[in-house]
């Protein structure tokens, strides 16, 4: 048995459970740390990710396909052993990326036709494809090939492209199995997660779930959120799909979000997460506090000794002022947006340390009413 | 007493010795890794510093007292608080980055006017302004202010310079004398520096370095070299110049150099040395072996999965492969350009060891000549 997901505590609809791989176990609800070209951006190494908690971590399959190209990777021993991580990682499908930065596609039934953002070249991607690059990348979780409408795009066209990602998926799921039979694939014990799409539309949203929950898949993302809609729209897609996917598997909000928002959506059922902002605010100087964030490059913070947060165990509260941090950006030393990177991965992840804890202790409610009451609700 | 030179062995004429101050003590020879705005480029923090067995490091005078300021790092404790670095701090005088960085210089018996490279603002540094702002950022070791001619200037200009380097010495070690008296003065034990100057005219230069012996200073600099000049005339002033400064002092060759130059101006006397080299070739991916410098870049390293260099501690080398910290470098990750520089100040860190130790045991010239045969003399 390649996993197994436990469901520890509920607390109304916040679930607590840990989520066993053969590369370790997550406890959830997690934060997956991004580290999109095999590296977390911000000079943050492997090894930082573990003194900040880190459990997991994602890496991105276009970005790799593209540069070094996955053959590199599998021939290197697959992506954790690339970049010497032992813990599991998840890669996304490329899928987002492919719809979000490569130009000129061109979507077909057998897949997507595109240029690469760094030299320009032909590729072509489609749910087979996406499968071998994710098994030459040697993952822990692979996600299913699916396309990313615009949130706000017409319902006809939604309808018609979530009905294409369902039938990408069942290809997915094929190639996967076929892959994981093979002798020399890195991780003969890939899993497989699908994703639900539908834009806003919740009666889409809806049925599709079903119909991926038939599958019994190891786990299911929801896709397409934080992509232009408002909050409350995200907020209220999740309140009517998540009821539609399985209570004993892993639900991973793709690209989410603000601490707000993570705080909502756990409230939701939520167990996995995944964001740039801690890194790519950080490494704009802009930082989480239990207070709100902190934009440092202000000039009150210019003879400010105090740490990003008092209290804070993280490398950059344990040795460095606001004051010395602000200079560092200021004067353009990388050594300024790796501190930020770190504090900020650090709050991410002690904030879901708090939030198992919380659930743990059946106050999940409470602690996240304090939490939104500290913060502000909108801290992106 | 604020300092204490002790000679512990001579091997030829390299001088292996101990260097005490209040704010720790310093095995020479030894190399100051340059943190330039209190920061050493690469993302590399000063607790980094300590685990690559840097003793000492170096901060540039200009660029603080451009940015953030001297007054400023002088409220925050001084640059050794600032950075939160607790061993010996040497800052230099400021005079080299005027005559190099800042735009329409103006050179007068009180001091230089000149631009900022910063946002061009007017400024004025005289032998007392570059002590003050020294004092406010509380520098275990002050640099002299000097005048640093280019290396192949005309004699007449080189004399007038360096008579003036002179009686500009005289008014630093007088207003350094005041400086350490006040109250509230950061670092009341800063030592002074005087430094050498003289282009390649080996008269000029022995003149020079017997007038500021006589003054009986912690310690001389050896400047004006690595400017333009090959490296046997600059082997060929140090032969000259070595002998007439005090045996019982340290001798620091300012901005040398290759690890080759480093081990030929040990071998002629030299205690301290300072270069940007290890963290400027990192950052563009060229890293220091025993075997020679090699350049990540190259595609013969794509999927090689040794370490940098075999055997090496150092952070990089004990985690990563040269296949993964090419890929960070080509997909422009900071985190490629962190572990060369780490790779680069172990490798600079741990010759000036390896090099203490080939002196206490009497064979320097044997390592010497071992290092050279297998680095080449010429791997900046």
């Amino acid at each position: 048995m390649a996993n197994k997901y436990t469901l520890l505590k509920k607390d109304g609809l916040a679930k607590r459970a840990e989520f066993e791989t053969v590369h370790g176990t997550v406890q959830t609800p997690v934060f997956m740390n991004v580290g999109t070209a095999a590296a977390i951006k911000g000079a943050v190494d492997t090894d930082d990710l573990k003194n900040i908690g880190c459990q997991i971590q994602l890496s991105n399959t276009y970005h790799l396909h593209v540069r070094p190209g996955d053959e590199l990777v599998r021939k290197m021993g697959g992506v954790r052993k690339f970049m010497n991580w032992d813990g599991p990682v998840l890669t996304d499908s490329g899928g987002f990326q492919v719809f979000s930065l490569a130009s000129l596609r061109k979507i077909k039934e057998e897949g997507v036709t595109f240029n690469s953002h760094v030299d320009g070249r032909k590729i072509f991607m489609g749910p087979e494809e996406s499968m071998q690059i994710q098994s030459n990348l040697g993952s822990t979780i692979a996600m299913a090939f699916d396309e990313c409408p615009p949130a706000l795009a017409e319902r006809k066209y939604v309808k018609a492209s979530v009905d294409r990602t369902y039938r990408w998926l069942l290809r997915c799921r094929d190639e996967l199995d076929r892959l994981n039979l093979l002798e020399d694939t890195v991780n003969r014990d890939q899993l497989l997660f699908g994703i639900n799409q539908g834009a806003i539309y919740e009666d889409i949203r809806t049925e599709h779930a079903d119909m991926i929950s038939e599958l019994d898949l190891p786990g299911y993302a929801i896709g397409g959120l934080a992509v232009g809609e408002s909050h409350e729209q995200m907020y209220a897609v999740l309140d009517a799909v998540v009821p539609h996917l399985p209570e004993n598997k892993p639900v991973y909000l793709m690209g989410v979000g603000t601490p707000a928002n993570i705080l909502e959506a756990v409230d939701r059922g939520v167990d996995f997460f995944d964001c740039v902002y801690p890194s790519r605010n950080g490494r704009h100087g802009h930082v989480y506090t239990k207070y709100g964030k902190l934009n440092l490059f202000n000039q009150k913070f210019e003879t400010d000794d105090k740490p990003i947060e008092d209290g804070c165990q993280c490398p950059a509260c344990s040795r460095h002022s606001r004051a010395y941090i602000r200079h560092l950006l200021k004067a353009k030393e990388m050594l300024g947006m790796r501190l930020c990177v770190l504090h900020n991965l650090w709050f991410y992840n002690h904030l879901m340390a708090d939030i198992r804890c919380a659930i743990d202790e059946g106050r999940y409610k409470e602690f996240k009413k304090e939490c939104l009451e500290a913060y502000g609700t909108d801290t992106k």
